[in-house]
């Protein structure tokens, strides 16, 4: 690739103008949408219009006139068409980690066999968040938390003591992506259930929970959907589980009143709501659900464009054309690409592993600086190389980004500027 | 009082300046306030810079450069000052029913002389989210939830069995207000832990949690602290229950990262942050984070007037004024006060139940149709009256907003207005 044929794919991308449906800066290649989803130009105006008119001049009325209660089943019913999943299937509001909480205490009191089965197992690197709550979930229900390290050590380590097995589809670090269904049906072979994080898959790789068997799962809202910082983020539940829950009156812990049967007719008792209901607990942030349901309506745009699809096909494009960038431009600097070149075995984006004696830290700083927005992620146990994170979001990215990024690092690397002072501080938000 | 004399109490009204900073709609009476806080102007400006600019332009770099992951901090800081407490023993995010999840949680871990003591007690008429929660904890940790009747039920209920007393500080229907330091006094000879709701009280009545020597707390961003529909709420611990919690190493089970002592250093293993920091959980939903953060700023206007005592002087002042002209205006229709006529025993609002014959659903929707906005509440239990529901919010209602709803309350009433079927269809939202 050179950048006349990153203008000519460009040019021939017939997804490429959805990108002016985002306000994306002037002279910035932002590859960081797996941290924060750039900002759909439509969302400027729905907030103004919720603020302004809904909240101020609507005031409590807006529940019913604005639709605000009915809003957290809207933007479940588009995240589903996104991932495979009925819109009955999906409760949206509180934050991945909360709802993360909510499918493993449901998962842990539907464990096949009961007691025998003891272990939630999981992958030593998956994002911290779920190991926490995986650590709590496990403490409450009298199970152990397992991690393995990588596919192979989760696949060794199913066997009859296995209750769930708790996997992020897409590593945030590497990018490796699981074979949801593959994995789905070892799980269940070996009697357990499979409760998936999709927090870097949903809205960058077509997904289909309910085919694919699986038995839970939680996403985030803030990423590849544009929900804005800190979305509420959304769980899914296969619906042989919820009509098990409810034949078996089974509850999820957090029994807030929005999951109530009636929950206007204040009764003093908890009831649960039928079906994937019972998942909402409190009151939904309305102002940070609109931009979601914003963030996720961008993706009605790209359905006659060929939908999810033709988004998968453009990210693949992107990576390998962005990986094929950096190791023709940056040849002779030791980057090393952790992220599967196997399209069907990685999420959306491309992460290089730095040499050592190169601080990748400060060549994300001095990248950042230069207006080329990755992220920074240290290695994933003492010893293994620190990362740069670049993520491809179809719906706003480029192949002229893909080909100015990597003449960026390119650039910080030949330069030495990553060696400046000022890019030695830490600080890092996934 | 009369129309001239309500205009010259507002004219007197030193905190009469502050109802500008509110975008109230012309030609409406909002004594909704304590269902949701009306819209404070500058929210808009700063919803449209923290999407527009920090989100739009700052991307990822605004969790730093626009301080989004010091908001809740700055938050907890201004929510403290009004409810007698310190910043660094308040938490905010995430939903009031999350909170009180996690305080319960925290409580039930703490209960003095351990398993002896197996029951939370509560009122039945407590707002039902709180009751749901308690159901939930209390299963967990093997208690049980015994409801009392009112106050005297519930200080009768104290004895040795009670592990945890839960309580709402004033009561979202009848207005009614406990004592504080009373009542946990009472809770505290009986060997027990008292845990607050604050929902109808933080912003409209002065409180000292730290002084009163509660033990937990939680409270709601969007009724009078004006933070926006379903705001990000907040809990509060008693520095003696933090200090043990780090000593012991307990934990509150929504162990997510943004609650661990490193969150960036993507650990594998739980290590809860220091005090407080521990009762965090996912990504905080920062766009109703900062309009709750706006909400809570326009206290400090209030500050060099006098701050809260000036503020519940005029709560008072409003309540007393609608009482009189509510039943000087209405009398002879039968309506009857429900809240507390002694001020020192009531929160921020005057509930009437309408006698037999007299629907107060659609009283209040004849009472909206004009432009009065106040709140229907079913009565607690079958049998007792329904409620029409006044809040007053010091911040920005006025003597002649309680002048004009009387009026308007009087007229519906007297020509039976309500009876137009258009009234009769039912949905609320607390």
């Amino acid at each position: 690739m050179n950048a006349d044929a990153a203008r000519a794919l460009d040019a021939a991308d017939r997804l490429a103008p959805l990108r002016a449906r985002f306000a994306l800066p002037p002279d910035t290649v932002y590859l960081d949408g797996n941290s924060l989803g750039a900002l759909p130009k439509a969302t400027v105006e729905r907030l103004r219009t919720t603020v302004a008119h809904e909240w101020g001049e609507g005031l409590i009325r807006s529940w019913n006139r604005a639709g605000w209660i009915e809003l957290a089943a809207a933007v479940a019913g588009r995240i589903g068409r996104l991932v495979g999943a009925r819109a009955e299937h999906v409760s949206v509001g509180d934050s991945t980690s909360v709802n993360l909480f909510k499918v493993l205490s449901a998962a842990a009191q539907l464990v096949p066999g009961g007691g025998a089965r003891h272990r939630i197992v999981s992958e030593r690197d998956n994002f911290p968040t779920d190991l926490y709550l995986a650590e709590s979930v496990a403490e409450r229900h009298g199970l152990e938390l397992v991690l393995a390290d990588g596919e192979d050590g989760v696949l060794a380590a199913l066997d009859e003591r296995t209750a769930i097995a708790m996997l992020t589809h897409v590593d945030y670090r590497t990018g490796r992506r699981w074979r949801m269904r593959e994995a789905t049906d070892a799980i269940h072979a070996a009697g357990a259930l499979a409760v998936w994080d999709l927090a870097h898959s949903a809205g960058a790789v077509p997904l289909a929970l309910e085919d694919d068997g699986a038995d839970f799962a939680v996403g985030c809202g803030y990423k590849y959907l544009n929900g804005g910082p800190g979305a509420p983020a959304f769980l899914w539940v296969h619906p042989r589980h919820l009509e098990r829950i409810e034949r078996e009156g089974l509850r999820q812990p957090l029994s807030g009143w929005l999951g109530h049967a009636a929950p206007f007719a204040f009764e003093s008792a908890y009831r649960p709501a039928a079906g994937i209901g019972r998942f909402a607990c409190g009151t939904w942030p309305v102002l940070s659900l609109a931009a979601l349901d914003e963030g996720v309506r961008v993706f009605d745009a790209a359905e006659p464009l060929g939908g999810m699809a033709a988004l998968r096909a453009k990210s693949v494009a992107l990576v390998d054309a962005f990986v094929a960038a950096v190791e023709t431009r940056c040849a002779g600097h030791g980057l090393a690409l952790v992220t599967p070149r196997d399209a069907e075995r990685r999420g959306s984006q491309a992460s290089f592993a730095c040499p050592g004696g190169v601080d990748a830290f400060a060549v994300m700083a001095a990248l950042i600086e230069r207006g080329t927005i990755g992220d920074f992620r240290a290695g994933g146990r003492p010893g293994e190389p620190d990362l740069l994170r670049f993520g491809f979001a179809p719906l706003y990215n480029a192949f002229d980004d893909a080909w100015r990024a990597a003449g960026t690092l390119a650039d910080v690397l030949a330069t030495e500027a990553w060696r400046a002072p000022r890019f030695a501080a830490r600080s890092a938000v996934t």
